[in-house]
């Protein structure tokens, strides 16, 4: 039983572990983010064919999270979630387009106080790599007002401000030449590739990342946090040469091993400089796996949808946490975690303090995770629901209530249709007719066209049919369902929601780097 | 890279590894086998919510498998072939029935060589409990001809000759009590219980095990193999008070969680006797989930299809290999592995022979399944596929050629028709009205109704699309095709199909222990 309580050890005893005392109450803190990428992508987590790589390491030699929850199933709005602790809707991450777009004039609002920014309060040094979408500019054309280095990064190295996009392809399947329109490359605050190459991408982001780790390890007094955000898996798909063809499972996996390569290359650095130990190491992804791409999409395992609606698919992802000594290998749990927690629970753990004056949506995990956590050699016995298991998450489509995931139970108050796999899998030419069918419907205006409501709600138990097959009959769940209308009622009643960020468009907004030149490209190597 | 090698010299170097002699060439040999569990079903091989446990510490501290196949995806067939190494179609077990009944007055033909007779050539002592499903009597009434003690079996504990089934539910939501045709529970070849009760079954199981193995220990130069075939988790459902309402997914999980208890209690007795390094533990599944069961069958993880039919999720199962010492911790394989391939690989490594009068289907993985295996550390790098990956495995529905795994492909000839998750979904009561539509088409004579035959065949890459979801363009697929046809008609030249064991019916070959009782029950605790 000893053993049982390691985890407990680190997470509420934190200060009483004998390691350095400047990094013991402080470790390190690194967040690896996919982009798209699906629960059921990865080795670690059950794909037959993917190979095992270096982020399958992570969890091998620290604990996998089953019941990952991200606040919502698209990019800016997840993202926002990640770095605030605070639900999409709340913020203001919702509106008439349902992301932040090229042409958004406002992004996380100033107020907002990201992970970095609480983390520099308690004297973190931050840096952040790779795809931000969070904002650009604001009202003024090329002001930067929401880039990254606003939102309390010190050190922004190479990144894309708005994300990797079909738009940005250079293998001529999908488009016959990359666009200037939505393909950033910058360095801090600076367009240097425009429309950008994707060969020595990833490369660039890990030799940043590199950089910054080595400049902070002359200053192990001062522990620094860096978010490291992949462009990879989002379409259009790519990778190095030297990944091509890698993968038995294709293009989509030869993207998963560039990227697993990556989270190995900053790993051995880590290690190489002696900062294993007190490192705490995070991988995730912003939503599930885009299911209408075929092959080019990522796997959401057994749960159904994917990117874009609010079936598990698409917001179940796979959650890594490691950090030697302090968190057994191979631990596996299914407590309910959404990445708002994160913030609260960083926060508070490094001595910082989470803001009073805000609803914070995330819980801190410190004194609930560890009794639901045991040792490898423990994970038999049966965990008891903590706090996590059985609090409300809210998942809002715009400002509109679908989904709660409530103890045992995901109730659906309204759903868009999503079809199986052996429905959109009729040939494996799905994509060669062009852009696929998306299933982006705007829940904001497309009406009954893309919105059903339920009343009663739909009810699946996803403790004991995580892949929302058999709706439960809400006859028999009055009682759950009264009690979930009380919860929601006085969530509603503590919600104000902010401004919708994304119904404002400028086009002054768009990022150019060279407004004399027509095509607006460049590439400043 | 030295530990790369650490597998290779087991499999191909066992002789020179200094351990005990008797036993560094001999080393006791145990098969856990599930009974109808799918790809999808344990922790270990990504469910969410199915609690980790004893089974799941078999992988973690040995090599997991993604890409074990069965030979058929019904029981009789595919025990058939575990314990020979041929395709129940050579040995007979096919015909007019899909599996063997109560009603067969066949079994295993006596000529069959199985791996308990080829171990016990060479000096292991031999055990079994639990499921046989491979014959019981022969057409004398009650001669037991077909019993497990026919086949090799020194030791034959407490077993299910025929199997668990819906018809022996105690609990009364689906039939209204036990009934004798069909329930047996034996203690080597006499009846102790008809209908027999769940209760205490699989604790019956495990103590008959750890009996055999104690016995054991004070034969040290002589090596055991022993066959535990759980009765779970086959329908009806059961599970021990201990157990019932133990895990998150319900009743399907709570058997899961006996079952992997049982297999824990064998594996605490191993290691308290001294015995774990010279073990070689296997575990797998006779075929995938019933996915027509709603919550009461298990769950294929993202592989078309279940039990009965011939896509993956009928015929791909976990299998994992422990082996302290020999196998590295951590490994994941997916090198394409057959069952039918432990029957020579087991009796060449412990010095037997294998028979050379007959067709063995499987392949020796001695000197390849090393060039494929690296350990933990090294599983980043990309394995060559080897003589495993490359051979056709040939799937038989009865004496039909339904379709061949070969290299990354999946090509059907014939298909069965099988619905999505979602199709079955509609509510969670589909299985209340009673039992529910199985899926047992039997190809041998339902013709048209149930046989869509392809021509040309389907085609898969199930490294690629391993759900079965994109069938290619058999057009753009002509060389694979032309080439197939050579392998396939190679392989009918040299095919004689057995006769056809589930072709005979002989109602005095139903087991009774108790001709004078009209009921035909007995209880003899």
């Amino acid at each position: 039983m000893a053993s049982k309580n390691t985890f407990i050890a680190i997470m509420i005893g934190i200060l009483h572990i004998a390691v350095p005392a400047a990094t013991a109450n402080q470790p390190n803190i690194v967040i690896f983010l996919a982009d798209d990428m699906g629960y059921g992508d990865l080795s670690s987590y059950g794909h037959p064919t993917q190979e095992w790589g270096p982020i399958d390491d992570l969890a091998r030699e620290g604990l996998r999270f089953t019941s990952m929850y991200t606040a919502s199933s698209l990019c800016s709005p997840s993202r926002a979630a990640l770095l605030t602790g605070r639900l999409p809707v709340r913020i203001g991450m919702y509106g008439y387009q349902m992301n932040l777009t090229p042409l958004s004039p406002k992004g996380l609002p100033d107020e907002e106080i990201t992970l970095a920014e609480a983390l520099k309060d308690v004297g973190y040094s931050t840096g952040m790599v790779g795809k931000w979408h969070l904002g650009i500019n604001g009202w003024i054309p090329m002001d930067g007002k929401y880039l990254p280095y606003r939102n309390g990064f010190d050190y922004v190295g190479t990144n894309l401000p708005y994300t990797n996009l079909w738009s940005c392809d250079e293998s001529q399947s999908h488009v016959a030449k990359p666009q200037s329109f939505g393909c950033y490359l910058y360095r801090n605050a600076t367009i240097i590739q425009q429309p950008f190459s994707h060969e020595n991408l990833t490369r660039t982001l890990v030799e940043d990342a590199k950089t910054f780790i080595r400049q902070h390890q002359t200053h192990i007094e001062k522990p620094f946090f860096f978010y490291m955000s992949f462009a990879h898996v989002h379409v259009s798909l790519f990778s190095s040469k030297e990944f091509d063809g890698s993968s038995k499972r294709g293009m989509y996996g030869d993207n998963i091993r560039e990227m697993s390569w990556g989270v190995g290359e900053v790993m051995s650095e880590i290690k190489r400089l002696g900062m294993d130990d007190n490192t705490l190491v995070l991988f995730s992804s912003d939503n599930g796996g885009h299911s209408e791409l075929c092959n080019e999409g990522g796997d959401n395992g057994i749960f159904r949808g994917g990117k874009a609606n609010y079936f598990e698919g698409g917001l179940r992802v796979p959650g890594i946490m490691r950090w030697p000594g302090h968190i057994s290998p191979g631990i596996v749990s299914s407590t309910v975690i959404s990445q708002m927690d994160l913030f609260p629970t960083l926060v508070t753990m490094v001595g910082g303090e989470v803001p009073i004056d805000r609803k914070i949506d995330g819980l801190n995990m410190l004194s609930h995770l560890p009794l639901n956590i045991s040792s490898a050699d423990d994970m038999e016995t049966t965990p008891k629901p903590t706090e996590l298991d059985i609090r409300p998450l809210f998942f809002y489509c715009n400002d509109n209530l679908f989904a709660v995931r409530y103890g045992a139970f995901k109730i659906h108050y309204q759903t868009m249709p999503v079809k199986s796999r052996l429905e959109y899998g009729q040939t494996d030419t799905c994509l060669e007719a062009g852009f696929p069918t998306q299933n982006y419907f705007n829940c904001l205006w497309c009406g009954s066209f893309c919105v059903e409501k339920h009343d009663p709600p739909l009810i699946y138990n996803v403790e004991a049919d995580p892949g929302e097959t058999y709706p439960l009959n809400p006859k028999l769940y009055g009682d759950l369902l009264a009690d979930l209308s009380d919860v929601v009622n006085k969530h509603k009643a503590g919600l104000e929601p902010g401004d919708p960020i994304f119904s404002s468009f400028a086009p002054s907004s768009i990022p150019c780097c060279n407004p004399d030149n027509p095509g607006c490209s460049c590439n400043y190597p």
